[in-house]
Protein backbone atom coordinates (compact mmCIF):
# COMPACT_ATOMS: atom_id res chain seq x y z
CA UNK A 1 0.00 0.00 0.00
CA UNK A 2 2.40 2.60 1.09
CA UNK A 3 3.27 5.01 -1.88
CA UNK A 4 5.53 7.66 -2.23
CA UNK A 5 5.35 10.89 -4.75
CA UNK A 6 7.81 13.76 -5.62
CA UNK A 7 6.55 16.92 -5.82
CA UNK A 8 9.48 17.41 -8.35
CA UNK A 9 8.22 16.40 -11.63
CA UNK A 10 5.32 14.76 -9.84
CA UNK A 11 6.79 11.88 -10.15
CA UNK A 12 6.01 8.15 -9.07
CA UNK A 13 8.81 6.33 -6.73
CA UNK A 14 9.04 3.21 -4.91
CA UNK A 15 8.67 3.72 -1.08
CA UNK A 16 11.37 1.44 -0.44
CA UNK A 17 14.16 3.47 -2.30
CA UNK A 18 16.43 6.10 -0.24
CA UNK A 19 14.96 9.27 -0.98
CA UNK A 20 16.89 12.10 1.27
CA UNK A 21 20.21 12.77 1.47
CA UNK A 22 22.47 12.11 4.99
CA UNK A 23 23.31 15.75 5.18
CA UNK A 24 19.92 17.30 4.25
CA UNK A 25 19.08 19.42 6.72
CA UNK A 26 15.99 17.85 7.39
CA UNK A 27 17.63 14.62 8.11
CA UNK A 28 20.56 16.53 10.58
CA UNK A 29 18.30 19.26 12.47
CA UNK A 30 14.53 17.86 12.26
CA UNK A 31 14.43 21.05 10.02
CA UNK A 32 11.07 19.75 7.77
CA UNK A 33 7.82 20.79 8.23
CA UNK A 34 5.14 18.23 7.42
CA UNK A 35 0.90 18.27 7.22
CA UNK A 36 -0.65 14.69 7.93
CA UNK A 37 -4.44 14.39 5.75
CA UNK A 38 -7.34 11.99 6.10
CA UNK A 39 -7.69 10.65 2.86
CA UNK A 40 -11.49 10.20 2.67
CA UNK A 41 -14.09 9.38 -0.38
CA UNK A 42 -10.75 9.22 -2.36
CA UNK A 43 -9.94 13.17 -1.29
CA UNK A 44 -7.17 14.64 0.71
CA UNK A 45 -9.44 16.14 3.54
CA UNK A 46 -9.05 20.12 3.96
CA UNK A 47 -6.17 20.01 1.73
CA UNK A 48 -6.49 24.21 2.21
CA UNK A 49 -6.48 24.19 5.48
CA UNK A 50 -3.42 21.90 5.87
CA UNK A 51 -1.70 23.54 2.91
CA UNK A 52 -1.96 27.57 4.55
CA UNK A 53 -0.39 25.70 7.88
CA UNK A 54 2.47 24.00 5.96
CA UNK A 55 3.52 27.44 4.86
CA UNK A 56 2.99 28.96 8.28
CA UNK A 57 5.28 26.31 9.50
CA UNK A 58 8.44 26.43 6.40
CA UNK A 59 7.95 30.42 7.41
CA UNK A 60 8.78 29.78 10.70
CA UNK A 61 11.81 27.46 9.76
CA UNK A 62 13.43 29.68 7.29
CA UNK A 63 12.56 27.25 4.15
CA UNK A 64 11.95 27.89 1.02
CA UNK A 65 8.77 26.07 0.71
CA UNK A 66 8.62 25.17 -3.14
CA UNK A 67 5.22 25.60 -5.55
CA UNK A 68 3.12 22.74 -6.42
CA UNK A 69 1.47 20.98 -2.95
CA UNK A 70 -2.20 20.89 -3.83
CA UNK A 71 -1.18 19.58 -7.34
CA UNK A 72 0.65 16.85 -5.55
CA UNK A 73 -1.88 16.14 -2.88
CA UNK A 74 -4.41 15.75 -5.09
CA UNK A 75 -2.13 13.35 -7.40
CA UNK A 76 -0.97 11.17 -4.40
CA UNK A 77 -4.67 10.11 -3.86
CA UNK A 78 -5.82 9.47 -7.33
CA UNK A 79 -6.94 5.88 -6.98
CA UNK A 80 -6.85 5.55 -3.10
CA UNK A 81 -10.19 5.54 -1.27
CA UNK A 82 -9.22 5.43 2.36
CA UNK A 83 -5.65 6.59 3.80
CA UNK A 84 -3.38 8.68 5.48
CA UNK A 85 -1.48 11.44 3.39
CA UNK A 86 1.46 13.00 4.80
CA UNK A 87 3.20 16.01 2.96
CA UNK A 88 6.75 16.41 4.08
CA UNK A 89 9.49 18.79 2.94
CA UNK A 90 12.99 18.66 4.01
CA UNK A 91 14.76 21.87 4.32
CA UNK A 92 17.83 20.68 2.25
CA UNK A 93 19.10 22.71 0.85
CA UNK A 94 17.86 22.33 -1.65
CA UNK A 95 14.28 21.54 0.18
CA UNK A 96 12.87 18.07 -1.08
CA UNK A 97 9.10 18.33 -1.23
CA UNK A 98 6.97 14.35 -1.39
CA UNK A 99 3.76 12.77 -0.64
CA UNK A 100 3.59 9.46 1.38
CA UNK A 101 0.30 7.51 1.27
CA UNK A 102 -0.42 4.82 3.81
CA UNK A 103 -3.24 2.77 5.16
CA UNK A 104 -4.91 4.36 7.98
CA UNK A 105 -3.79 2.28 10.82
CA UNK A 106 -5.97 0.03 13.03
CA UNK A 107 -5.50 2.15 16.72
CA UNK A 108 -7.07 5.22 14.55
CA UNK A 109 -10.24 3.85 13.80
CA UNK A 110 -9.94 1.70 17.41
CA UNK A 111 -8.93 5.37 19.37
CA UNK A 112 -12.16 7.26 17.70
CA UNK A 113 -14.69 4.34 18.25
CA UNK A 114 -13.58 3.64 21.72
CA UNK A 115 -11.91 6.48 23.05
CA UNK A 116 -8.53 6.43 24.65
CA UNK A 117 -7.32 6.93 28.37
CA UNK A 118 -4.97 9.92 28.53
CA UNK A 119 -2.71 11.38 31.38
CA UNK A 120 -1.84 15.15 31.79
CA UNK A 121 1.82 15.61 31.82
CA UNK A 122 3.60 18.87 32.13
CA UNK A 123 5.04 20.93 28.88
CA UNK A 124 7.32 22.83 31.54
CA UNK A 125 6.71 25.92 29.54
CA UNK A 126 4.41 28.56 30.93
CA UNK A 127 1.07 29.32 28.69
CA UNK A 128 2.54 32.93 27.60
CA UNK A 129 5.99 31.35 26.78
CA UNK A 130 5.93 30.23 23.19
CA UNK A 131 3.83 33.29 21.92
CA UNK A 132 6.39 35.24 23.55
CA UNK A 133 9.59 33.41 22.23
CA UNK A 134 8.50 32.63 18.43
CA UNK A 135 11.97 30.67 18.11
CA UNK A 136 10.75 28.11 20.84
CA UNK A 137 8.59 26.84 17.49
CA UNK A 138 5.04 26.58 19.54
CA UNK A 139 2.28 26.16 16.28
CA UNK A 140 5.07 25.09 14.42
CA UNK A 141 4.69 21.25 12.38
CA UNK A 142 7.97 20.61 11.96
CA UNK A 143 9.64 17.20 12.18
CA UNK A 144 11.88 18.04 15.53
CA UNK A 145 8.96 15.37 16.86
CA UNK A 146 10.92 13.18 19.16
CA UNK A 147 9.98 14.99 22.51
CA UNK A 148 6.45 14.57 20.79
CA UNK A 149 7.15 10.64 20.99
CA UNK A 150 9.07 10.70 23.85
CA UNK A 151 5.48 11.90 25.21
CA UNK A 152 3.57 9.20 24.45
CA UNK A 153 5.91 6.79 25.38
CA UNK A 154 5.99 7.70 28.91
CA UNK A 155 1.64 8.22 28.58
CA UNK A 156 1.89 4.46 27.89
CA UNK A 157 4.19 3.62 30.91
CA UNK A 158 1.60 5.06 32.84
CA UNK A 159 -1.03 2.88 31.63
CA UNK A 160 -2.85 5.38 29.30
CA UNK A 161 -2.10 5.75 25.12
CA UNK A 162 -2.70 9.30 25.32
CA UNK A 163 -1.43 12.75 26.45
CA UNK A 164 -2.58 16.16 27.28
CA UNK A 165 0.12 18.87 27.85
CA UNK A 166 -0.21 21.16 30.06
CA UNK A 167 1.53 24.44 31.06
CA UNK A 168 3.82 24.82 33.98
CA UNK A 169 1.30 27.25 34.76
CA UNK A 170 -1.84 24.74 34.94
CA UNK A 171 -3.47 25.56 31.62
CA UNK A 172 -4.40 23.20 28.64
CA UNK A 173 -2.33 23.18 25.65
CA UNK A 174 -2.80 20.14 23.51
CA UNK A 175 -1.66 16.83 22.88
CA UNK A 176 1.53 15.40 21.14
CA UNK A 177 -0.49 14.63 17.75
CA UNK A 178 -3.82 16.56 18.40
CA UNK A 179 -5.98 19.46 19.58
CA UNK A 180 -7.46 18.80 22.76
CA UNK A 181 -11.42 20.44 23.54
CA UNK A 182 -13.94 19.97 26.30
CA UNK A 183 -17.55 20.07 26.45
CA UNK A 184 -18.67 21.85 29.68
CA UNK A 185 -22.16 22.28 30.17
CA UNK A 186 -22.71 21.78 26.27
CA UNK A 187 -20.02 24.39 25.42
CA UNK A 188 -17.16 23.20 23.17
CA UNK A 189 -13.99 24.83 25.30
CA UNK A 190 -10.82 24.70 23.33
CA UNK A 191 -7.29 26.69 24.12
CA UNK A 192 -6.64 29.91 21.62
CA UNK A 193 -3.12 29.20 19.71
CA UNK A 194 -2.03 32.02 21.77
CA UNK A 195 -1.27 29.29 24.00
CA UNK A 196 1.55 28.54 21.41
CA UNK A 197 -0.42 25.87 19.99
CA UNK A 198 -1.08 24.30 16.57
CA UNK A 199 -4.18 25.92 14.35
CA UNK A 200 -6.27 22.63 14.27
CA UNK A 201 -7.15 21.87 11.12
CA UNK A 202 -9.92 18.98 12.58
CA UNK A 203 -10.71 21.52 15.20
CA UNK A 204 -11.84 24.04 12.63
CA UNK A 205 -13.73 21.43 10.28
CA UNK A 206 -15.71 20.12 13.44
CA UNK A 207 -16.59 23.60 14.22
CA UNK A 208 -17.47 24.28 10.65
CA UNK A 209 -19.98 22.00 11.04
CA UNK A 210 -21.82 24.35 13.54
CA UNK A 211 -23.17 21.69 15.96
CA UNK A 212 -22.17 22.98 18.88
CA UNK A 213 -21.52 26.59 20.65
CA UNK A 214 -18.01 27.11 20.89
CA UNK A 215 -15.68 29.01 23.57
CA UNK A 216 -11.79 29.69 22.24
CA UNK A 217 -10.38 30.58 25.35
CA UNK A 218 -7.81 29.89 28.01
CA UNK A 219 -8.41 26.71 29.83
CA UNK A 220 -7.48 25.82 33.79
CA UNK A 221 -6.46 22.54 34.87
CA UNK A 222 -9.36 22.26 37.00
CA UNK A 223 -12.14 22.91 33.97
CA UNK A 224 -10.72 19.99 32.29
CA UNK A 225 -10.67 17.83 35.48
CA UNK A 226 -14.11 18.69 35.94
CA UNK A 227 -14.94 18.85 32.07
CA UNK A 228 -18.53 16.65 31.19
CA UNK A 229 -16.29 15.04 28.42
CA UNK A 230 -12.75 15.33 26.65
CA UNK A 231 -11.96 14.74 23.31
CA UNK A 232 -8.69 14.46 21.19
CA UNK A 233 -9.04 16.10 17.75
CA UNK A 234 -6.55 15.37 14.50
CA UNK A 235 -6.83 14.38 11.33
CA UNK A 236 -6.32 10.28 10.87
CA UNK A 237 -8.50 9.57 13.60
CA UNK A 238 -10.81 12.47 13.66
CA UNK A 239 -12.39 13.06 16.84
CA UNK A 240 -11.34 10.43 19.57
CA UNK A 241 -13.31 10.25 23.46
CA UNK A 242 -11.01 10.46 26.21
CA UNK A 243 -12.42 8.15 28.09
CA UNK A 244 -10.34 8.54 31.02
CA UNK A 245 -7.81 11.46 32.03
CA UNK A 246 -5.60 10.79 35.18
CA UNK A 247 -7.43 7.78 36.18
CA UNK A 248 -11.41 9.30 36.32
CA UNK A 249 -13.88 7.31 34.31
CA UNK A 250 -15.21 9.55 31.58
CA UNK A 251 -16.13 7.32 28.81
CA UNK A 252 -18.01 8.34 25.29
CA UNK A 253 -19.82 11.48 25.75
CA UNK A 254 -22.57 12.06 24.09
CA UNK A 255 -21.87 15.40 22.04
CA UNK A 256 -18.37 14.28 21.36
CA UNK A 257 -20.35 11.14 20.48
CA UNK A 258 -22.58 13.55 17.97
CA UNK A 259 -19.80 15.45 16.79
CA UNK A 260 -17.63 12.18 16.12
CA UNK A 261 -20.37 10.80 14.07
CA UNK A 262 -20.95 14.11 11.71
CA UNK A 263 -17.59 14.77 11.33
CA UNK A 264 -17.15 10.98 10.09
CA UNK A 265 -20.46 11.76 8.15
CA UNK A 266 -19.23 14.62 6.47
CA UNK A 267 -15.73 13.60 4.97
CA UNK A 268 -17.50 10.87 3.17
CA UNK A 269 -21.27 13.31 1.97
CA UNK B 1 35.65 16.61 1.05
CA UNK B 2 31.76 15.41 2.18
CA UNK B 3 32.53 11.77 2.61
CA UNK B 4 30.21 9.40 3.48
CA UNK B 5 30.43 5.86 5.00
CA UNK B 6 27.73 3.48 6.06
CA UNK B 7 27.41 1.37 9.84
CA UNK B 8 26.16 -1.55 8.01
CA UNK B 9 29.64 -3.26 6.61
CA UNK B 10 31.43 -0.24 6.59
CA UNK B 11 30.52 0.58 3.29
CA UNK B 12 31.62 3.67 1.60
CA UNK B 13 28.79 5.72 -0.45
CA UNK B 14 28.63 8.88 -2.22
CA UNK B 15 27.34 11.46 0.05
CA UNK B 16 25.41 12.95 -2.75
CA UNK B 17 23.38 9.59 -3.08
CA UNK B 18 19.81 9.40 -1.02
CA UNK B 19 21.07 7.35 2.05
CA UNK B 20 17.15 7.75 4.06
CA UNK B 21 14.21 6.04 2.79
CA UNK B 22 10.77 8.93 3.68
CA UNK B 23 9.10 6.64 5.91
CA UNK B 24 12.79 6.24 8.36
CA UNK B 25 11.32 7.90 12.18
CA UNK B 26 14.05 9.42 12.03
CA UNK B 27 13.09 11.66 8.78
CA UNK B 28 10.05 11.95 9.79
CA UNK B 29 9.73 12.70 13.73
CA UNK B 30 13.54 13.79 14.64
CA UNK B 31 14.11 10.04 15.98
CA UNK B 32 17.84 10.02 15.35
CA UNK B 33 20.50 10.30 17.56
CA UNK B 34 23.73 11.84 16.75
CA UNK B 35 27.00 12.84 17.88
CA UNK B 36 29.52 15.46 16.08
CA UNK B 37 33.43 15.25 16.70
CA UNK B 38 35.98 17.23 15.87
CA UNK B 39 38.61 15.12 13.76
CA UNK B 40 42.35 16.40 14.47
CA UNK B 41 45.38 14.88 13.58
CA UNK B 42 43.59 12.14 11.71
CA UNK B 43 41.95 10.60 14.79
CA UNK B 44 37.96 11.57 16.23
CA UNK B 45 38.91 13.31 19.60
CA UNK B 46 37.02 11.91 22.35
CA UNK B 47 35.45 9.22 20.50
CA UNK B 48 34.61 7.20 23.76
CA UNK B 49 32.90 10.38 25.52
CA UNK B 50 31.13 10.48 22.49
CA UNK B 51 30.12 6.79 21.85
CA UNK B 52 28.78 6.62 25.56
CA UNK B 53 26.00 10.00 24.89
CA UNK B 54 25.10 8.57 21.72
CA UNK B 55 23.91 5.41 23.93
CA UNK B 56 22.52 7.23 26.20
CA UNK B 57 20.92 9.03 23.79
CA UNK B 58 19.57 6.02 21.58
CA UNK B 59 18.20 4.59 24.80
CA UNK B 60 16.23 8.19 25.63
CA UNK B 61 14.61 7.52 22.28
CA UNK B 62 13.62 3.94 22.86
CA UNK B 63 16.73 3.17 19.63
CA UNK B 64 18.07 0.16 19.17
CA UNK B 65 21.53 1.05 18.78
CA UNK B 66 23.23 -1.36 16.46
CA UNK B 67 26.74 -2.37 16.95
CA UNK B 68 29.98 -0.88 15.15
CA UNK B 69 30.85 2.75 16.32
CA UNK B 70 34.46 2.23 17.11
CA UNK B 71 35.42 0.99 13.87
CA UNK B 72 33.02 2.72 11.85
CA UNK B 73 34.18 6.35 13.31
CA UNK B 74 38.33 5.43 12.91
CA UNK B 75 37.66 3.96 9.04
CA UNK B 76 35.90 7.35 8.23
CA UNK B 77 38.40 9.33 9.74
CA UNK B 78 41.40 7.31 7.56
CA UNK B 79 43.42 9.74 5.75
CA UNK B 80 41.42 12.64 7.05
CA UNK B 81 43.76 14.78 9.11
CA UNK B 82 41.41 17.73 9.97
CA UNK B 83 37.78 17.60 9.73
CA UNK B 84 34.54 17.66 11.27
CA UNK B 85 32.87 13.52 11.84
CA UNK B 86 29.27 12.85 12.67
CA UNK B 87 28.01 9.81 13.58
CA UNK B 88 24.21 9.83 13.38
CA UNK B 89 21.78 6.72 13.84
CA UNK B 90 17.95 7.23 12.46
CA UNK B 91 15.64 5.04 14.16
CA UNK B 92 14.73 3.39 10.82
CA UNK B 93 12.96 0.91 11.34
CA UNK B 94 15.61 -0.80 11.21
CA UNK B 95 17.77 1.90 12.37
CA UNK B 96 20.32 2.96 9.84
CA UNK B 97 23.61 4.72 11.13
CA UNK B 98 26.43 6.29 9.05
CA UNK B 99 29.23 9.07 9.57
CA UNK B 100 29.38 11.32 7.44
CA UNK B 101 32.95 13.89 7.38
CA UNK B 102 32.76 17.10 6.23
CA UNK B 103 35.65 20.24 6.34
CA UNK B 104 35.61 22.65 9.72
CA UNK B 105 33.59 25.11 8.71
CA UNK B 106 35.38 28.46 8.56
CA UNK B 107 32.96 30.13 11.24
CA UNK B 108 34.33 27.91 13.72
CA UNK B 109 37.64 28.67 13.25
CA UNK B 110 36.88 32.04 13.47
CA UNK B 111 34.68 32.00 16.44
CA UNK B 112 37.06 29.84 18.34
CA UNK B 113 39.84 32.82 17.24
CA UNK B 114 38.03 36.00 17.78
CA UNK B 115 35.40 34.88 20.21
CA UNK B 116 31.48 35.11 19.01
CA UNK B 117 29.04 37.82 20.68
CA UNK B 118 26.39 36.07 22.24
CA UNK B 119 22.90 37.16 23.57
CA UNK B 120 20.65 35.13 26.41
CA UNK B 121 17.66 33.79 25.11
CA UNK B 122 14.74 32.35 27.78
CA UNK B 123 13.99 28.49 26.90
CA UNK B 124 10.78 28.60 28.85
CA UNK B 125 11.20 25.83 31.35
CA UNK B 126 12.25 26.13 35.03
CA UNK B 127 16.18 24.61 35.88
CA UNK B 128 14.25 21.81 37.47
CA UNK B 129 11.91 20.90 34.98
CA UNK B 130 13.72 18.72 32.69
CA UNK B 131 15.40 16.44 35.07
CA UNK B 132 11.66 15.95 36.46
CA UNK B 133 10.14 15.45 33.29
CA UNK B 134 12.08 12.72 31.04
CA UNK B 135 10.16 12.68 27.88
CA UNK B 136 11.16 16.26 27.79
CA UNK B 137 14.44 14.72 26.19
CA UNK B 138 16.83 17.54 28.01
CA UNK B 139 20.25 15.94 27.99
CA UNK B 140 19.10 13.75 24.48
CA UNK B 141 21.19 14.57 21.73
CA UNK B 142 18.75 13.78 19.21
CA UNK B 143 17.92 15.59 15.24
CA UNK B 144 15.14 16.89 16.78
CA UNK B 145 16.98 20.57 16.34
CA UNK B 146 14.49 22.74 14.81
CA UNK B 147 14.59 24.53 18.16
CA UNK B 148 18.68 24.42 18.16
CA UNK B 149 18.61 26.34 14.94
CA UNK B 150 15.56 28.89 15.48
CA UNK B 151 17.19 30.12 18.13
CA UNK B 152 20.57 30.67 16.67
CA UNK B 153 18.54 31.91 13.87
CA UNK B 154 16.98 34.40 16.58
CA UNK B 155 20.02 35.09 18.09
CA UNK B 156 21.62 37.00 14.58
CA UNK B 157 18.26 39.06 14.54
CA UNK B 158 19.81 40.47 17.84
CA UNK B 159 22.85 41.21 15.93
CA UNK B 160 24.66 38.15 17.73
CA UNK B 161 26.37 35.08 16.65
CA UNK B 162 25.58 32.94 19.88
CA UNK B 163 22.77 32.31 22.37
CA UNK B 164 22.54 31.08 25.72
CA UNK B 165 19.56 29.77 27.02
CA UNK B 166 18.37 30.72 30.32
CA UNK B 167 15.91 28.86 32.46
CA UNK B 168 12.50 30.68 33.07
CA UNK B 169 13.94 30.54 36.45
CA UNK B 170 16.75 32.99 35.68
CA UNK B 171 19.55 29.93 35.69
CA UNK B 172 21.88 29.39 32.74
CA UNK B 173 21.62 25.99 31.04
CA UNK B 174 23.74 25.52 28.20
CA UNK B 175 23.39 27.15 24.39
CA UNK B 176 21.90 25.56 21.28
CA UNK B 177 25.24 23.42 20.18
CA UNK B 178 27.66 24.02 23.11
CA UNK B 179 27.93 24.34 26.98
CA UNK B 180 28.37 27.56 29.25
CA UNK B 181 30.76 27.99 31.32
CA UNK B 182 32.29 31.10 32.80
CA UNK B 183 35.40 32.78 35.15
CA UNK B 184 34.67 33.74 38.72
CA UNK B 185 37.77 35.07 40.89
CA UNK B 186 39.73 31.78 38.41
CA UNK B 187 37.57 29.50 38.87
CA UNK B 188 35.61 27.63 36.09
CA UNK B 189 32.03 27.43 36.68
CA UNK B 190 29.28 25.09 34.97
CA UNK B 191 25.79 24.20 35.30
CA UNK B 192 25.35 20.54 35.92
CA UNK B 193 23.55 17.84 33.88
CA UNK B 194 20.51 17.91 36.38
CA UNK B 195 19.36 20.71 34.84
CA UNK B 196 18.40 19.03 31.85
CA UNK B 197 20.98 19.83 29.85
CA UNK B 198 23.85 17.46 27.69
CA UNK B 199 26.61 16.39 29.37
CA UNK B 200 29.68 18.69 27.43
CA UNK B 201 32.10 15.86 25.81
CA UNK B 202 34.28 19.25 24.96
CA UNK B 203 33.85 20.29 28.75
CA UNK B 204 35.31 17.06 30.10
CA UNK B 205 38.24 17.12 27.86
CA UNK B 206 38.80 20.95 29.26
CA UNK B 207 38.20 20.06 32.58
CA UNK B 208 41.01 16.94 32.51
CA UNK B 209 43.89 19.61 31.37
CA UNK B 210 43.36 20.64 35.12
CA UNK B 211 44.70 24.02 34.59
CA UNK B 212 41.61 25.78 36.36
CA UNK B 213 40.06 25.01 39.09
CA UNK B 214 35.76 24.04 38.55
CA UNK B 215 32.52 24.36 40.19
CA UNK B 216 30.31 22.47 38.84
CA UNK B 217 27.00 24.47 39.77
CA UNK B 218 23.71 26.09 39.34
CA UNK B 219 24.78 29.15 37.60
CA UNK B 220 22.42 32.80 38.21
CA UNK B 221 21.65 34.99 35.28
CA UNK B 222 23.34 37.65 37.82
CA UNK B 223 26.51 35.72 38.25
CA UNK B 224 26.59 35.28 34.25
CA UNK B 225 26.58 38.76 34.30
CA UNK B 226 28.88 39.66 36.06
CA UNK B 227 31.68 36.92 35.15
CA UNK B 228 35.08 37.81 34.20
CA UNK B 229 35.24 35.75 31.56
CA UNK B 230 32.18 33.65 29.31
CA UNK B 231 32.63 30.90 27.04
CA UNK B 232 31.04 28.32 25.02
CA UNK B 233 32.59 24.65 24.60
CA UNK B 234 31.45 22.33 21.37
CA UNK B 235 33.47 19.81 19.99
CA UNK B 236 34.35 21.52 16.49
CA UNK B 237 34.61 25.37 17.42
CA UNK B 238 36.91 23.83 20.68
CA UNK B 239 36.63 26.85 23.15
CA UNK B 240 35.26 29.45 22.21
CA UNK B 241 35.29 33.06 24.13
CA UNK B 242 32.08 34.85 24.25
CA UNK B 243 33.72 38.78 23.44
CA UNK B 244 30.58 40.19 24.45
CA UNK B 245 27.24 39.31 26.31
CA UNK B 246 23.86 40.86 26.05
CA UNK B 247 25.99 43.91 24.81
CA UNK B 248 27.76 43.89 27.64
CA UNK B 249 31.52 43.73 26.22
CA UNK B 250 33.20 40.88 27.69
CA UNK B 251 36.92 40.45 24.73
CA UNK B 252 38.78 37.50 24.86
CA UNK B 253 39.48 36.73 28.81
CA UNK B 254 43.23 35.24 29.48
CA UNK B 255 41.75 31.96 31.26
CA UNK B 256 39.56 31.71 28.42
CA UNK B 257 42.40 32.08 26.21
CA UNK B 258 44.79 29.98 28.03
CA UNK B 259 42.05 26.72 28.06
CA UNK B 260 41.36 27.40 24.15
CA UNK B 261 45.07 27.34 23.29
CA UNK B 262 46.04 24.14 25.92
CA UNK B 263 42.78 22.47 24.28
CA UNK B 264 44.00 22.93 20.80
CA UNK B 265 47.48 21.55 21.40
CA UNK B 266 45.79 18.73 23.09
CA UNK B 267 44.40 17.63 20.42
CA UNK B 268 47.19 17.11 17.85
CA UNK B 269 49.89 16.04 20.39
Amino acid sequence: MPQLLLLEGLRRVDPATPLLRADDLGVLRGESVFETLRIAAGRPAFLAAHLARLAVSADRLDLALPQGWEELALMACDGVDEGVLRLVCAKGPPPLGFALVTDIPADAVRGRTFGVPAVTLTLGVTAAQRAEAPYLLGGVKSTSYAVNMATLRHARTLGAEEAIWMSSDGEVLEAPTATVALIVDGVLVTPPTSVGILAGTTLGAVLALDRVPCDVRRVTAHELQTADEVMLLSSVRGVAPVVSLDGRELGVGPVTADLRDAFEASLIS
